[in-house]
């Protein structure tokens, strides 16, 4: 096993890996596990490996234990002909993290995050979440048979509970300030002996690289030239960035993609920090989104996403949630469901090319972070079609419903042709 | 490309592999592809294969098209030490389908469907259903840009409705006899160039064959002794079936599992027939369970599958409403959260523990079909556990919580000691 330190995001002060604190006693900035700069690929049968396995030279664990898995990660890069020619870009391709066990991209942190418990010898875990990080950690720690403790805010409706109850979690619906409660429960967990797998604590971070990494593999290691991220915390686009960077140390691609913070409008804090060239973010008063997943109104690593957004060249945005409802049934049409924060990369990459940061030679990776199944609040704003017929009148209804299909073609390449 | 045959599973008359009805004009039962006798792996990297493309001997198709699928298939197999401890059994496994593109088993022969109806030069794909195969056949049709026509009963809730609507299907709510419809459309289909991808038809058995080859080559070809398989219309069971057949007629394994047809007793024509040693199904009258997903009161593959069950030496099993419900929550447990039919197999695999028929020596597999946020009204009949708490109070009830569960588990040793 490699001895590796926490190192400051900022001030680059090194700390015991040991440490459950994730921020820096002199700057307050999060930390992060130092980089791997020599490492290879685990090359075997994907059908009987875990990402930890494949990628076990990028963490720094002594021994993977595979009972801790559920199979997290080796998701889909779909690829999307008709939305790249719609956008008028080279390539549009989609990381669908709703494969993942729990339907979202943290499975992967939370695996990490309870390798790096395990082996420090914890018998709690923890969370501060409202909901896919709840039913993740909720998930794995039923798994694993550790105690887990999820904190919730008090006002989280019963369709959010439910899926992390199921887990049978010690689930605590916490009345109080819930930005506070992030700082509190490391306290508290320290006190307690329980390790809290927040949002951005360094080993989520470490689970999040092996998106980058998937991408470089499925890209056959030509990477992208921009990957979009739905950004919250700060800390799956922090992971990402580093998973590409490590890929590069270790000599297995040549560049590092351009990273895109994409927010929401109505909670877009390192947004709103980038475009008028502050140093640091502000907490948002009053978010207001329908893409929940990602209204974080003070990200914990939101200065070190600014950071490094900047010195990547890479960029920020926020999108209305109209422009996310419209991009959400865009991506249905292409046969992925995503929750609508995953559809504010796409929403993005449509406001970017229109402001032609991106061009038509381009390719772009975008990061479909959970399933549509998570929020289906979101129905009551989309209009659906739906067609009512008696079963004696189907075969009549389906023939006039061809033929308005096919005038609808015909005119459509007649005004082409003309 | 193999020539082929459609075969009658019952009196094994031959037909062209073009025709769409997929029932024999002698004895009106289902007609399947005939069996692959010479086929290998395409070994390669999963993470860019398709699994037409990684077990593409065993399909009958002259090119595979990539650009249909969403990536479904090759899904994990998660061994549960916990559970087999409990059940006193050798080994179970649980093949977790909701990580498919749209969260259960549908999507393997939905793309195993419409790469067929491509190949014949249809335009327009269809089918019947409540509930996952319309998802699934929307978002495929979406994904290709088929017209895809999506029938279901006039009384669909919304909640189930607008999953299907969001891939902006032609989405028709019929009303009138369903077990009639799923004939009928057949008719309409050959009437309106419509290739419907019904429950049962050959292709989907077909896709379903790749669960049996991903669960061989995740138990390193040591197959286990029995599959466990929820059971609706009878396709998925036939096509698992069909897999193991065809990999041990290749030489690839050297037993075939016995399967177990696993219902629901509030709609179990299946199990009525076996236990009743009858020849043929009978229609189940007045429905009723909430594993809705296998809840069909006169399957068409019901028969076949019936005949499979005996020459193959499984068996037949149904259980309660009340005991799906406790081994959903056993399954959600150990991280895994299924719809109720997903928690079929497990229940079923206690009662047959109890019964004897499995023991202490046997290995099983269990297949979740679905994911469980595809039917979350079940959470009202589940008494889940949700503390409260103020934030100042938070640490001293945790502190508290941790008391409890560690006095708890010391009488446990106390008594395990006595």
């Amino acid at each position: 096993m490699r001895k590796i330190d926490l190192i400051c995001t900022k001030c680059k002060t090194t700390f015991p890996v040991e440490r459950l604190y994730p921020r820096c006693d002199i700057c307050n900035e999060p930390l992060e596990v130092e980089k791997v700069v020599t490492g290879r690929i685990n090359r075997g049968n994907v059908l009987n490996q875990t990402i930890l396995e494949r990628y076990a030279d990028f963490f720094p664990f002594a021994k993977i234990d595979k009972t801790i898995s559920l199979y997290e990660g080796f998701t889909p890069l779909v690829r999307s002909l008709g939305l790249a020619s719609e956008l008028s870009i080279k390539n549009i391709f989609f990381k669908n993290e709703s494969q993942n066990p729990t339907w979202s991209f943290k499975d992967r942190g939370t695996v990490a995050g309870i390798q790096h418990a395990i082996s420090l010898g914890y018998k709690r875990i923890g969370t501060v979440s409202t909901g896919n990080m709840a039913v993740s950690v909720a998930a794995y720690g039923a798994r694993v048979g550790l105690e887990t403790f999820i904190l919730v805010s008090a006002s989280l409706p019963p369709e959010k509970l439910n899926p992390i109850a199921i887990h049978n979690p010690i689930l605590i619906k916490v009345d109080g300030d819930y930005g506070e409660l992030y700082f509190d429960s490391l306290e508290i967990g320290k006190q307690n002996n329980i390790y809290f797998i927040n949002s951005d604590v360094p080993f989520r971070v470490e689970g999040s690289k092996t998106i980058a990494f998937e991408i470089c593999e499925q890209m056959n290691f030509e990477v992208p030239g921009y990957v979009v991220v739905p950004t919250s915390s700060g800390g799956n686009i922090r992971g990402i960035l580093k998973g590409f960077e490590e890929f590069r140390l270790c000599g297995l691609i040549n560049k590092v993609p351009k990273m895109i913070c994409a927010q929401a409008s109505g909670c877009s804090p390192i947004y709103n920090a980038y475009s008028s060239h502050a140093e640091v973010i502000s907490p948002v008063e009053n978010p207001h989104t329908i893409a929940h997943a990602i209204e974080n109104p003070y990200p914990p690593s939101g200065n070190e996403v600014l950071r490094r957004i900047k010195e990547n060249r890479g960029t920020c945005v926020a999108v209305t949630d109209e422009e996310t409802l419209q991009a959400q049934k865009q991506l249905a049409k292409i046969g992925i469901f995503g929750q609508p924060a995953s559809a504010v990369p796409l929403a993005s990459v449509k406001k970017l090319r229109e402001q032609s940061f991106l061009d038509e030679n381009d390719t772009v990776v975008c990061i479909v972070t959970g399933g549509g199944l998570k929020d289906t609040t979101v129905f009551e704003n989309l209009e659906l079609k739906i067609v009512n017929s008696r079963l004696e009148n189907l075969n009549e209804l389906i023939g006039s419903e061809r033929q308005r299909i096919d005038a609808a073609a015909s005119n459509r390449r007649g005004f082409l042709e003309n």
